[in-house]
């Protein structure tokens, strides 16, 4: 079915470092750490597979495809790596299940090593990638994805973890049942597995993934890169590339951090300086950075995306990363906006994420007066 | 399949009172409360669906048999009512996933709401109840099964609850594993659920399943209900029945009960009287009474069952009914001879409740010098 491979880009190494970049940016925190994404996708591409992505636009409409990503911990999967192939056995128990064939794979949120994911199952069962993901960021649970928000009914899927363990969630009776029931299992196979949601048509995805999350988050990486190699601030260059703003650099000053419901769950605290002196800063953490707070007052808050970089090199720290004492940047990225329609706010807005209290306001509307310019 | 009618046993309203009273005192305090299984089950069958039980040895060898059962604490059971239609999806879906259609139901544990499951299952399916169980007795977790001890890999099963959500565990590496899955995923699904196994072929089940299960159970209740009937003591009538011994009579002076885990867990501490004044007894729970040590010095543990019974009524307590101040008799039961082997007290011994540093000794060898004659 999907023949076209003139329009299909071949990922390259070079690609896949990029992405690391690009993808541990989007993440704001979470979707795992890329690191180890990387490496396990430059030794699937060492091994003679390729990886191909093929433009959301270029995928047939009676395409079947399959949403894919590791489910559970960042902190778990980034001190226990996986088996390898959980998402191929992921794949093949959905074909099993429906009598068809999976003709491409799609991400189901492009932030971390969740952006890696697709592409080293979709190399091992010889499919492309659609330039597309869920989430166009990292969201800590499986509902927050535009397929679900606008109507996938996301099972049966199919979890896997790196014993052999397979559990097939047959039906839920709404997308955040199945979350909460497969966010349970996934705790009880050690806190991070691999999950692949029902198969989707073509014509969905097309009309309501985050469109070419690929080509963005490699082209971010290359940017970031580029301003490193000439000595420029990739701080700016993000902000440029991605319309965003620089909202604090600051010091680390207090970190809680803890598991707990199979999330990573915490808060730091950030001490201004520079342009931001005399601030005090607070990121609330549920697997990403969801809210940012300066001097009590919320500025930045999900679904437009926070992130943390090291001051120093430029790269997005996630939240494993961070240390007490580390000298950041936190940068505001505006979201999708597939994320910001009043359906996908009930979602992926404050109350999707029992912050109720707080109401979403877009980022560009929050008041720049002690902004630098 | 199953067509010899003439060998089944026909089920009445007073056997399913029997069985309430039967299946309590089986219960070890556990296997959910019987009375609202009762409820249940006579509903069906004023609802017109005969419920049969087929004799062990007239099983076919090829009969493709699926046992089942509650999952989850017996103290959310009794607070919240089934949908009554679990098991009967779980079944289904077993169907439609082997591709053959189920001839008889078996019993996952006779002890408590759990005898009534399979009888009000079956019935809704229109097949019979083997008369046989897995625990002879009620324990707590999955893989406590003589079906699972002795060879039979219960995967794939399905798991249903009472919203419609269902699960499958297609594969897991141990029983073990599908233990702790389930029980995670019940635990996210509010806390009692039905779980059918994969299906046993007729001739295992005949080897290694706890026989004649129903049968006793019945005529078990049946004894205790002549024993009032006739004003003799019940818990003497018990003993002489099972083979039993009568070990403490007290007051409930402390209990510490609470949900952890998706299991009820505790301990009861009792203060003799009668033949017992001055002695104190410990009963340790987990869903299940499991160990009773009297002064310090353990005197019954699992796999042998420990009974809690109201000294004035007879009827057996389960854990959920456990109250400061109730007056009980506590009684020792002989487990069957399947749950005595070796391999069978690595699973349902101290050792599987975490209780290595305790010895497994029949009860019929511990010391007698305390006891009545």
């Amino acid at each position: 079915m999907l023949s076209r491979q003139s329009e299909m880009r071949v990922v390259t190494e070079e690609d896949i470092d990029a992405l690391e970049i690009g993808s541990a940016i989007l993440g704001t925190g979470g979707g795992g750490n890329p690191y180890i994404g990387k490496l396990r996708a430059k030794q699937v591409l060492r091994e003679g597979r390729p990886m191909r992505i093929l433009p959301l636009q270029a995928l047939p409409d009676d395409a079947k495809v399959v949403s894919l990503g590791g489910i559970g911990a960042p902190l778990v999967s980034h001190e226990r790596i996986k088996e390898g192939r959980e998402g191929l056995r992921c794949v093949r128990a959905l074909e099993e299940r429906f009598g068809f064939r999976i003709d491409a794979i799609a991400c189901e949120e492009i932030g971390g090593q969740n952006s890696m994911e697709p592409l080293i199952i979709a190399a091992l069962a010889g499919l492309p990638v659609v330039d597309c993901d869920g989430m166009g960021r990292a969201f800590p649970e499986m509902q927050m994805t535009t397929y679900s928000i606008y109507g996938h009914c996301s099972t049966p899927s199919v979890m896997c973890d790196c014993h052999g363990n397979v559990v097939t969630f047959d039906h839920a009776v709404s997308e955040l049942w199945h979350e909460k029931m497969a966010r349970a299992c996934v705790v009880a196979q050690g806190g991070a597995s691999t999950l692949a949601s029902a198969p989707m048509d073509g014509i969905f995805v097309k009309r309501f993934a985050i469109p070419d999350s690929y080509t963005k988050a490699i082209s971010l990486g290359r940017t970031v890169r580029a301003a490193q190699k000439r000595h420029e601030d990739p701080v700016q260059a993000i902000c440029a590339f991605e319309h965003g703003k620089q909202v604090f650099t600051g010091k680390i000053v207090d970190l809680k951090r803890h598991l707990k419901g199979g999330f990573v769950r915490g808060e730091a605290i950030l001490d201004g300086f520079d342009d931001f002196q005399g601030d005090t800063a607070q990121i609330d953490i549920q697997n990403e950075y969801l809210v940012f707070t300066r001097n009590g007052v919320v500025e930045v808050i999900v679904p437009d995306l926070v992130v943390i970089l090291d001051n120093d090199t430029g790269e997005a720290i996630s939240t494993e990363m961070l240390r007490y004492g580390q000298r950041v940047s936190v940068l505001a990225l505006p979201c999708h906006p597939l994320l910001r329609t009043p359906e996908a706010l009930k979602v992926v807005g404050p109350s999707g994420f029992g912050l109720g209290h707080l109401t979403y306001r877009p980022m560009e509307e929050t008041d720049r007066k002690d902004m630098p310019a």
